[in-house]
């Protein structure tokens, strides 16, 4: 058995067994059906070590997280998760490490029945590639904003940023942050029942500034945003002594909320999507006819912010 | 815009435009259509410099052959080619490399119609995930060979091994068998033929020996072959000054031929297939009812390569 079996064969003690999955790891190809009706919606996310987490993470974390991005990728399109292949590079087959792993991997894989279907084990620098396979029947995009529709936010934002304070040592360990950046809920079920209801959802992953600009550009509009209007924790508050950074909270990313734009008219259905799945929906804004992504305070007095990740708008 | 903005742009250039992409690059998730009556074929495949391939070989061959090792997966399992997934990860935004990687990627894409629907790039140390989907009626796998079936090669096998000592300058430049080793040429159309008459496929990438042994491991069986009957080419033969070394073109692998098996009532069609596809397929021994993987001589006498790439079997 070379070393690399070894991932090979902790990766395939998986015990979910799905009907569709019909040639799974170990052939050329994983063979796979999706259902009549249904499109296929797939997201492709790489994380590398020293970039996108920093060598102390747990390898629990790692194979939670990689998953989690592109669980929330599949939720922001309204997607239900299916399948999954990974693509797992690392210097040498450390099997404490691999059993770790594979535990965050499937802890987040088993509770939304995603089958692990294929992939690659390769010799090399540290660094997960997954790609998450989902079924669609009308798919959310960024492009169907329109004027007058109302911005949410799911959740609160923030945390992340926080916990990567914490890990660069700037604050201690605050393990509550650290949680958030390292094991975030993809919000499946909620991109599932804003599907036939949303006009463009995207998921948090840049910092909202960025991605409610990336649904600007693509749906041709422009937004307003009331900026304490913007949902963040009790623990953020908190650690601000009750006067939160909400530039902060907008600029920074990977916190996998979704934003996502609904005609006012289905107000009354958000609210109860967010009594029904118990998750904090929250308006902040709205979108307008312009090209431009607009922040106001409590004086309506417009926030200068061009310089907090606009990059693509 | 940013560097990794460059690489997007890029490769977001493909002219190929295929009615089954709902939704392409620029989403959170492709959205795309698998037609009905097939299932979906999906492989995965990493190079990562320095294992893979050289720091010399150029981004071209890079390009090309990364999409190639996972063309050829599709096609050992009777797929047609549709759509890839990309994650490039690299230390920097190197346009002119990008520039012949993404020719090199693209050349053999649009020879097939396949398109590039989504992916990932980031920062770090150079490496390449491809995932290519396919569609299939009836898969091709290694588990289905009988006692009795026979054993073929298309094309031939061991140029890629002397690439790779040309590459190591063992023995100077051959540009023949470089090329042989950066860009194989997908056995697409033949696994294709191949779907409704073959018993097992696998495309040769870890060696003969290993890959029918795959075979054999997956089909519970063995196998007998003539040494002397596996086909190398006019140029390997060449090398070895007409004593070809046989026993490295089967130890060796990055070949990407198909070995497979039929029953031997449909030797006549194999041959047909042969000459429609322009393909030499060269029958090189029997599956047997034993657990064991035999090699001969010309004059019957047993080989012993055990110590060959038997790792799995």
């Amino acid at each position: 058995m070379t070393e690399f079996d070894l991932i090979y064969k902790l990766i395939n003690t998986q015990s979910i067994n799905r009907k569709d999955v019909l040639t799974g790891i170990g052939d050329d190809c994983a063979i796979l059906s999706v259902p009549e009706g249904y499109s296929l919606a797939v997201s492709m996310d790489t994380l590398v070590e020293g970039v996108h987490f920093p060598e102390s993470v747990s390898a629990f974390s790692i194979g939670y997280k990689s998953l989690a991005v592109n669980l929330s990728d599949l939720a922001s399109t309204g997607a239900k998760p299916a399948w999954v292949t990974l693509s797992l590079t690392m210097p040498s087959a450390d099997e404490r490490w691999i059993t770790e792993f594979v535990k965050g991997l499937f802890a987040l894989a088993n509770k939304y029945n995603v089958q692990l279907v294929g992939g690659d084990t390769c010799s090399g620098p540290l660094s997960v590639t997954i790609q998450a396979h989902g079924f669609v029947k009308k798919s959310l995009l960024r492009s169907g904003a329109k004027p007058g529709d109302l911005i949410f936010i799911s959740g609160s934002i923030g945390d992340a940023s926080l916990g990567l304070h914490s890990y660069n040592g700037k604050d201690g360990i605050h393990k509550y942050f650290i949680d958030k950046l390292n094991q975030p809920e993809p919000r499946v079920d909620l991109g599932l029942a804003l599907a036939e209801i949303a006009t463009s959802c995207i998921d948090i992953s840049d910092g909202f500034i960025s991605d409610l600009g990336h649904i600007c550009e693509q749906s041709r509009c422009g937004a307003e945003v009331k900026l304490n209007d913007v949902p963040v924790s009790v623990d953020y508050k908190k650690y601000f002594n009750d006067q939160p950074d909400y530039t902060n909270a907008i600029s920074f990313g990977d916190d996998y909320e979704l934003c996502f734009t609904i005609g006012s008219k289905n107000i009354i259905k958000i609210s109860d999507i967010s009594k029904s799945l118990n998750i904090q929906l929250t308006c902040v804004g709205e979108i307008t006819d312009s090209n431009t992504l607009k922040f106001f305070d409590d004086n309506h007095k417009e926030l200068n912010l061009s310089n907090k990740g606009f990059e693509h708008f």
